[in-house]
């Protein structure tokens, strides 16, 4: 009987350990609780209204069509018993395995305040990006509407926590679907007057890049108006907006891009975890005291030369492949490779249409170079053909125009402090 | 100062009445609860997993951006005072206005049985296609992990109520996608063997067209597996299935396409109303009694040559376009035209991904070149040039490779027996 092999999570990670099986003589089960594959790095473009979700989405069982060993379930885990070998589901069903991969990602951490979280809106799913778009669309909407001078303030008004790569490219798109596309569309607002104000906890912005290039950055959202504080810590996030530095800022919506913490796979095993919670793992990307269970990607902590891998897509693709190829290794009998090598091809950051900042093999890029080089590497990463057809058209066409073709407001809720709430199976 | 013309409503009839009044010395306000202009007839394509809910709608205010006359409201109406010619708005506002065109619509009506509307899927919003799509898309999934096989029956088994061109297109389009798009994707069920029934209350589907083309649709629906069932009234529909002519089916999902009600609009003004609830009108489209409300599209009863004008797109289109230009005129001080003649251009109505029925000026046209005309016929219909373009790759693409772009299954409800809610705005 061929080996069973279980992948919990249909990320970048657990797609590229799928791909890497594909040849196996291996009976491969992934699981994830929806039925698609996100590009999680274009997701900040669905919630600004520029791309639809299935642009950067795809049916898992379409990615995986060629896999003949592969078995897709839609289906959410509850725990892993490790002892038996088994996969607990939430609705009582136990998946057998032989081996395990835990790919699950990592989740939004409201550093224990979790009652922030009804109030601020985060971005990992679609529906978390279709509720943004709601947010933001629906305040310009009531805005247009609306006599009282303070309440319309703060219904122009746009909070992003958090100055890493999603925080700035959240508020360079709202920035920019204020100024260009929004602005020629009101007659009693001027969607130019919104203010988009990004707070940083520390003294600068992606601080995972080079300062110049954190400075190149600042500069080019301050072009497009977006107000950054930096050393701002926020103190409390309600309805009506937050307080930030002992100021308090009315806002129409509060964005979360602060924190992340991995999905708890680490409490399934009662395995080590690092500070946000991601297992520990050995070199070859396994959990120590199980030789059998791999985490990889934002779920799991693996000491690189300089510390902990980020949790970033490329890490999680490497170690998908990695481990997929490991266990292939290991059925066809071959030896094992060394352990595992993240290779760092650079990591960028894009602020609004046509700017971005870049680190690549050494190389700092900002401006329209880097968005340029920025554009091309989205485009071959995107995971089908279908996916780069669309986002080329939509892209080129909004490029061009300003126009933002997917600017749909569904569920919508029309009471004015109420937070749209789309049916949300994802966290 | 210039007249004040409200419009309530943005679809076919609302906005073909705004265009018309674009160079008029007038002040419009165009109501509409939702932010879009939908193309309803492209909306089971989004059901059907084909095109993205961008693809067929557009934001008001990017589709009367040149209309410098016109404002656009994001609001709810609650009636209308037509003593004192004010429009209420649900929040309590009230719009004062010298003329008022009514295009509100029509909703779904079940028959005095309101409560199959909590079991029932309808299809007139972006949420109703989405519920539908996550419906389908879900019942294989949970399919795909069942072992009861009464419960498997059941998941694989869709009911459309009503044979008319939206019953017809939605079994259409399920039936397609199961033998098509998602035959290759499941390891344990088949979805070729996925069950789709057509109910019927008439002797025939499509009554509105000539029997042969009648007849041909039937033939086309049964060679893509659809069961066609006419004279089959249905008794019962509850959360498991149907009773129709005397026999249970369990179906995971029951689609309701027979009957319509129009908003009301006749209440609002206590006027003279048609069964469905629409505003009997006069040769002008004016409500008896009130020169200066009119009525338009789905929500007005319009005494035809052979008795009160359908439902469709085209009437709406042309009544707000006469409408508009007889304002326009009237505020010009010009004569005012004729009464209103409806310009029947044919209709039509597709089965699948390339056969159609279309009755075009005395023509009857079917199978793959009646298609081809459908296909024409509703890309330069389409409202703005980016749907166009987005539509047309969408369906190039899937037409080529009998994939589906848009397979996302979004706000999923995981439990089997619940009907996925998104948040709906509208009925």
């Amino acid at each position: 009987m061929p080996e069973r092999i279980v992948i919990v999570g249909a990320g970048f990670g657990g797609i590229a350990a799928a791909q890497a099986l594909r040849h196996a003589d291996a009976q491969v089960t992934l699981i994830d609780r929806t039925n698609h594959h996100l590009f999680q790095p274009l997701l900040y473009q669905v919630a600004g209204a520029a791309l639809s979700p299935a642009d950067i989405a795809a049916a898992n069982r379409a990615l995986l069509r060629r896999n003949r060993n592969t078995r897709v379930l839609m289906a959410e885990v509850a725990g892993v018993d490790a002892a038996a070998k088994q996969v607990r589901l939430n609705d009582g069903r136990r998946l057998p395995f032989d081996r395990l991969i835990l790919a699950t990602g990592a989740a939004y951490s409201f550093f224990g305040h979790d009652d922030w979280a009804e109030h601020a809106f985060v971005l990992k799913s679609i529906d978390d990006a279709l509720a943004i778009r709601a947010a933001v669309l629906g305040a310009f909407e009531r805005a247009e509407q609306c006599d009282d001078p303070a309440e319309l303030r703060r219904l122009l008004t746009f909070a992003v926590v958090g100055g890493g790569p999603t925080g700035v490219e959240l508020a360079g798109t709202i920035a920019e679907l204020a100024r260009t596309t929004l602005a020629r569309d009101f007659a009693h607002v001027d969607p130019r007057g919104a203010r988009v104000v990004l707070c940083e906890m520390g003294d600068r912005i992606l601080a995972g890049f080079d300062p110049a290039l954190s400075a190149s950055a600042r500069r080019a959202l301050e072009s497009l108006g977006v107000e950054v504080r930096t050393g701002a810590a926020v103190e409390t996030i309600d309805d009506g907006g937050l307080t930030v530095g002992g100021e308090r800022i009315d806002a129409a919506a509060v964005l979360w891009a602060a924190g992340t913490a991995a999905r708890p796979a680490a409490t399934w095993l009662d395995a080590a975890a690092a500070r946000n919670g991601a297992v520990k793992v050995r070199p070859d990307c396994s959990v120590p005291g199980h030789p059998d269970i791999f985490a990889i990607g934002d779920v799991a902590s693996f000491q690189g030369d300089d510390g902990p891998l980020p949790g970033l897509a490329p890490v999680a693709k490497q170690q998908g492949k990695y481990v997929g190829r490991l266990i292939a290794g290991r059925i066809a009998g071959t030896p094992d490779p060394g352990p595992f090598r993240y290779r760092d091809y650079g990591s960028m950051a894009v602020i609004g249409r046509s700017r971005a900042v870049a680190e690549i093999g050494g190389m700092k890029l900002k401006g329209f170079v880097a968005w340029l080089a920025w554009s091309l590497v989205h485009l071959m990463l995107l995971v089908d053909f279908r996916s780069r057809v669309a986002v080329y058209v939509n892209w080129s066409w909004s490029w061009f125009t300003y126009g933002r073709g997917a600017r749909l407001l569904t569920g919508y809720a029309p009471d004015p402090g109420e937070k749209p709430k789309p049916p949300v199976l994802e966290g």
